[in-house]
């Protein structure tokens, strides 16, 4: 591999001349620049990294901290991550906090260690004030945290009134919409809100049925949802707070013989392919994981150049309408 | 945040003595080596990884390359080598070729600029001859280079003998295949050699039906599966080559009033979540994920570390069995 010093002899100046031409610091003429890139070139020369983020003292590296990887939710988001951060010409540094509070912790460090320009967190951050003063921000997507500089929202509010409203032009009476964890404050706890309110003014009947932290832990939503339907056999419109729960919904459905839509009608939240590859296919509220992750990505780097950036986004949804309502 | 000076001077050393302490180099006392840490504990000291990484030339990322992110096999990889990875003090540099051969090159630069221990393959690696000589090890996980110190495979011709068999020990006749990329040679090719050799042994009928590429790129197989069970319309069981091809199988079956698996049965491979989701569940062979990333983590870790490494591992499979056959 050639070195710095290859590139400064064959362009026939001397090394830190090179080296401030690769770094773009102090004045240079054009023709030096240009000797320096046309060695740099024929040489196949490529700067050290990880010597240049040392004299940074940042790397062009964006830690991601999520609860879950192999998530439908999470897997999309990470991959979008992962788009929108190497089309800036930065990298993803992936962490998998498993909804733990020590390895979180841990993960924090050693994305400091690292160096990163930063960290996003998705759907879930536990960290503490002492994380506040890391010297590098912190951007949510989907949580909420003060110590996040931004937090990137889909309109939860505005998903939860179309799903309700889509299944009583469905024709529903009788509603049942699975919530997100009970006893943990989290954005998309503004979808239960906007059912009940859209169900109050119709005035259908519906309850609100949040789910344990452990079932969201190990994404096994069986058991929960049929003591659900036996409690409430007279259900015949599902809002699932996610496409997760939907496709589960549909098993548990076909297991006590109900069948959708024709007895009971469902809609998902989150759009991820998951909700595509069902039988039926899951009618569902699109959540913009591209853009969010785009914005993230962008909040994160401009955020970290001490540029000032919105510390609430919040991006528009809309109603898929696929096998599983029907008007 | 605290220096190496700090954490010097509160331990009454020279910085020299507590880098070494940090580092352990050279001699130094079990008083001094003990007074350097405490020091080091109490002002909450965090070596600087970036210097440490740039005296040694080699950090503790491993770089992870992947078609995908968000397909159902890929993600779950991913989840469980971050998993392996964590486990032994690696972090996860994560990357997405899309298949591409500009930026699969490209990526491996980037590794290469970041100093990586090594690069993990997934189902992918398009690299050439002059990628060989990176000075870091290339580890692949169901793929085939003459330039990975270690590929990591899952018995793909045990899996396609054990689906070929269940489907026929299930009563089937008339056999389908659907196998991997057409005019692209994979491991998993294995699979439709042994649905061959059980066909023929037991003289039912079948076909290999190949997909193409860019199927194989949009994940979408809907139109594929359809030609094919209108050309082939008295076929009474399906063995697809992931669980995703076969959760498709599922929606189009019941597109065209074909019951599952009353009028076909159908069997899936790799066993990821996704199987476990759809209605019916899916039948499939188990490709054991967590132990192949495992061992990929630990034959790269090991290989960046001079040790000799297998440069084959066949890791068993095994059939599971669900609601999408029935004997």
């Amino acid at each position: 591999m050639s070195t710095l010093k290859d590139v400064a002899e064959k362009a026939g100046v001397t090394v830190t001349t090179a080296s401030r031409v690769i770094n773009n610091r102090g004045y240079l003429s054009e023709e030096t620049k240009h000797k320096v890139k046309q060695a740099m070139e024929e040489l196949h020369y490529r700067p050290n990294e990880l010597a240049r983020s040392l004299s940074k003292q940042v790397t062009s590296t964006i830690g991601v901290i999520t609860p879950h990887i192999a998530h439908p939710y999470f897997a999309q988001l990470i991959s979008q991550l992962e788009n929108a951060a190497t089309k800036r010409g930065f990298k993803i540094l992936l962490c998998n906090s498993k909804e733990d509070h020590s390895l979180e912790a841990e993960y924090i460090d050693l994305c400091k260690s690292n160096r990163v320009a930063g960290i996003i967190f998705c759907g879930m951050i536990l960290a503490s004030e002492q994380y506040s003063q890391k010297g590098f921000p912190f951007v949510a997507i989907e949580c909420n945290s003060p110590l996040c500089v931004s937090t990137i929202l889909c309109d939860n509010y505005a998903g939860g009134r179309l799903a309700a409203e889509h299944l009583i032009e469905c024709g529903c009476k009788n509603l049942i919409h699975f919530s997100g964890i009970i006893d943990q404050e989290m954005p998309g706890d503004s979808r239960a809100q906007a059912f009940t309110d859209v169900c109050k003014h119709y005035k259908v009947t519906f309850n609100n049925i949040w789910t344990g932290d452990s079932t969201y832990y190990t994404m096994d939503y069986h058991e929960f949802i049929k003591q659900t339907l036996l409690t409430y056999p007279d259900t015949d419109g599902i809002f699932a707070s996610s496409d997760l729960i939907a496709a589960q919904v549909i098993q548990v459905c076909a297991e006590i013989g109900k069948k959708i839509p024709d007895d009971i009608q469902l809609i998902g939240f989150d759009d991820v392919a998951l909700s595509t590859l069902t039988t039926p296919q899951i009618s569902t509220i699109h959540q913009p994981t591209k853009e969010m992750a785009e914005m993230a990505v962008e909040s994160l780097i401009k955020s970290s150049g001490q540029e000032t950036v919105p510390n609430k986004i919040v991006l528009p949804v809309s109603l898929v309408k696929r096998q599983s309502t029907r008007k």
